[in-house]
């Protein structure tokens, strides 16, 4: 079995250098090869996702990823900044089914700014389409206005559209998902004023016969984010579309108020996944020795369960960080009062002895 | 001056009516008509919006709105749906500028879900573009998947949009917001997928040289719903697109746990306007005598400070709501232990005894 490992930029060197840690540390031994990606993918080869790099990730069984991007190269034209490299792993590769759990650890309740009653026990599973949506939709650009009261002047333009088998097949990785949980899924759209969303609705309606045992319902993207404000252990899984999602899932990250904690997976429809923490690359922390590797660590865990099949792996490494968080071992985002506050080697050290 | 009175459904009726009896206790007198709206326009003239409702619009200096939507309607063909109506106003009338305020009243501290020193004195104003974007760009609808791996399938379809006119006037109303505020906007996009949202930033940026003495900073739209749940207090103005802007407002405002407190203006290029309470019709607990008039209630002072250039007027509405407030006086929706539960109506009379 073949890693490909992608540190990326700012913060993703270190995170994901505690992960490798990890994964050296399991019974099993899986053959890891780096690879520079987003600006490190530029500096290297003149372009965020390198030939290179795409082949390998293409090659491997999983691929570890830490994060992209860095003030420095916020000047450059749009198709070699940093970004360019995930949306082009997410579609080169395939990988349109992002599931992104938010879970609020018992030991870091004090973290969020909800309230504890609100979120304490906060356990949500959100599932964001990730290859299609208006991320993708041609046409787009600029281009000069062809009717209605600012004809003649310039105006910027995307295109949003789901396909009824796009929609299928997330619908079915959800209801799926949703078996195996809570058996309760939403599915949140916009569907009283876009078409695209109508559409979702109704074939996410027509999925849902197949899945009799799953409570389906339906939620507009405005109600949905007050209702993960107002009262998120309601969700059990949400699904929804790739811009709606993007939204979505980093709110519910954020209700947490450890989204350093958090873990994602972005499958393909042979379940051959991208793992990367739910954070960003933080490029203001990058190199000090602080950032949580938590999340990047538990995303080796997510790799282990779905890509690899290594399910007790996985539960060895969530157990480990469990059992970090219960010794009081804490990076500084989510430090608080009577807790051990320790550096990103050291939590990475700390997870490794935990595994024994 | 002639104010249009919709009430629409649902709680719609019982609100308008304490906002109708404040407008006539105050010194001057309006002229107000009253016309049917949403399921209620749809049963009395087969239409949403009927024209006499529109026309009544189209003639007044400004419009009190209530609610529109009920389950009822729910199997209607999307034309004939209540919140047609709403669309359809904006769009004749060519409302372009929602301006949200998410203000939590000392008193309300408690109604929050997030932590009091997280929200306590919030006080921020989102600004959404209401007449463009995906809501009405075309072309739009359900058709042929014209290319990639679903070619043939049936595909639904929108277009997002903003041309340069549109985006400048916005920018405009919300810099010149700001500088009668905290002189801090924070722009919300996509810039890095969305051309659209590239365009939308360039020319923010633009206007921005015109209004030196207003802070200006640029957030993903992403990283705004974390930072609203994070940190809400930071933000002082924000403007954004139609579709990011009807779920960030919605946001924000359950961030203040008390949307039934809420108004919101939606202005044309000359500040008329219609003005709304934030939250909807709520049909589950219509006809109980229940709702909270005030959101409707400060709408009347939006209208009077905004369409009516009656500041003293809305200032004395401003204040007789914060003395019913400190009276303790509450709905269901905000009532806690040790404050006094009130009605509709109920609440409606203390506002009027309050304006004395
Ligand atoms: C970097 C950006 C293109 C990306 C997205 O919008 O998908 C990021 O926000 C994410 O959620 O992974
Ligand atoms: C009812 C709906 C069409 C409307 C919108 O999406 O604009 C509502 O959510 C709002 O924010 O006023």
């Amino acid at each position: 079995m073949k890693i490909a490992i992608l540190p990326g930029d700012g913060i993703g060197p270190e995170i994901v250098a505690q992960a490798v840690k990890v994964l050296n540390a399991l019974d099993e031994q899986f053959e890891l090869e780096t690879a520079p990606v987003g600006g490190a993918g530029y500096e290297a080869a003149g372009h965020p996702l390198p030939e290179a790099t795409l082949a390998l990730a293409q090659a491997a069984d999983a691929i570890l990823f830490g994060a992209v991007g860095d003030w420095k190269y916020d000047t450059l034209e749009r198709p070699l900044r940093p970004e360019q490299a995930i949306l082009g792993l997410r579609k080169n590769l395939g990988l349109f089914a992002n599931l992104r759990p938010a879970i609020l650890y018992p030991e870091l309740a004090g973290a969020s700014t909800l309230k504890p009653e609100v979120v304490s026990g906060l356990d949500i599973l959100i599932i964001r389409e990730l290859t299609g949506d208006i991320y993708f939709g041609q046409p787009r650009g600029v281009r000069e206005c062809p009717d209605g009261p600012f004809k003649g002047q310039r105006e910027g333009f995307d295109t949003m559209r789901y396909a009824e088998g796009e929609i299928r097949r997330i619908a079915h990785v959800a209801f799926q998902a949703a078996q195996k949980r809570g058996k309760r899924l939403t599915s949140v759209d916009k569907a009283n004023v876009l078409e695209t969303f109508q559409f979702w609705k109704d074939i996410v309606g027509d999925v849902h016969k197949e899945y009799p045992d799953v409570a389906l319902d339906h939620m507009y993207v405005d109600n949905a984010a007050m209702q993960l404000v107002r009262a998120p252990k309601k969700f059990d899984v949400i699904v929804t579309g790739n811009m709606f999602g993007d939204i979505l899932s980093d709110a519910a990250a954020m209700l947490t108020g450890s989204i350093g904690m958090l873990p994602s997976a972005s499958l393909d429809a042979n379940n051959k996944g991208l793992y990367e923490p739910s954070h960003g690359s933080a490029p203001d922390i990058a190199g000090k020795g602080v950032a949580n590797p938590l999340a990047t660590i538990l995303s080796c865990a997510m790799m282990l369960r779905y890509s690899l099949n290594r399910a007790g792996q996985a539960d060895r490494i969530e157990n480990a960080v469990k059992a970090v968080l219960a010794q009081g071992l804490r990076t500084p985002d989510i430090f608080e009062e009577g807790t051990t506050k320790v550096g990103t080697e050291q939590m990475g050290d700390a997870v490794v002895a935990a595994l024994a």
